[in-house]
């Protein structure tokens, strides 16, 4: 077995044994094999829905290089990251990810991970609604962001 | 202008002002419009890539009601959520957003949240290298979970 991912399954089995969430780990590293972050999912017991292993290793890993990009960095993660994951591993800029379970065992032990990826192909949209609201209005503040030449990340 | 969208756009300007992040604000309010949280978009200020106005709102709320289900309440955000942050609200159990801006307006002013809905929908897919490894190790720890009837959230 691949060192880092062992350690990613280790962070799994560490934070099922501790109720902190689900059965979930992962490692950021840089090229050379040294880790940078490592994370188990804490969803519960930091109660944060967004506390993934994969976010929670990223915002380690952003914490402790003071960056919000990762582009030099890969991520091992025990499960294929769910679209939350994966959308925040692109937000990082990080391009390639190794991972051990697929979203379909996921879903096989239940969680939804596989379910939202199929939200974002048209399926299950009565789970949620998503309303327009005063767009008019929102819209001058991002004229102003653009006028005023601020970064973008 | 919807009181509550106001304060998403109001707190989106604050976030743009002090260069705390992009130009993104949102807003968590329960059924009779009492506001849970509220937070800017922070990957600047924070060094998190993760921490966008609807993630950070999601969070604020979730610790001050130590849950990491928010079924019952709303959100108000001031610009159509990103994949990550729409996969943050189904997880969360959101299921009612209100959005200002689109997600094509945003692109317009430099941000990929479009581009992220389209790798979902199977374009850009050279952005990011997914690479299975050691599956039926990792799978192992999924097994324990589910002998152990450990909580799904």
């Amino acid at each position: 077995m691949n060192p880092l991912m062992k350690i990613a399954k280790n962070m799994a089995e560490s934070g099922m044994q501790h109720n902190e969430g689900g059965p979930f780990g992962a490692v950021i590293a840089d090229k050379e094999g040294n880790i940078i972050a490592q994370a188990n999912n804490r969803v519960l017991i930091d109660h944060d829905p967004t506390a993934h292993a994969e976010i929670t290793a990223i915002r380690l890993a952003c914490q402790k290089l003071k960056t919000y990009n990762l582009q030099d960095y890969l991520l091992y993660t025990s499960c294929e990251p769910c679209p939350m994951c994966l959308s925040a591993i692109i937000w990082a800029n990080i391009s390639k990810v190794y991972f051990g379970c697929t979203k379909k065992d996921a879903a096989n032990i239940g969680f939804r991970d596989d379910m939202i990826y199929e939200y974002f192909s048209g399926k299950h949209t009565s789970i949620l609604e998503l309303i327009p609201m005063d767009r008019e209005d929102c819209l001058t503040t991002f004229k102003q962001y653009q006028e005023e030449n601020k970064k973008i990340y």
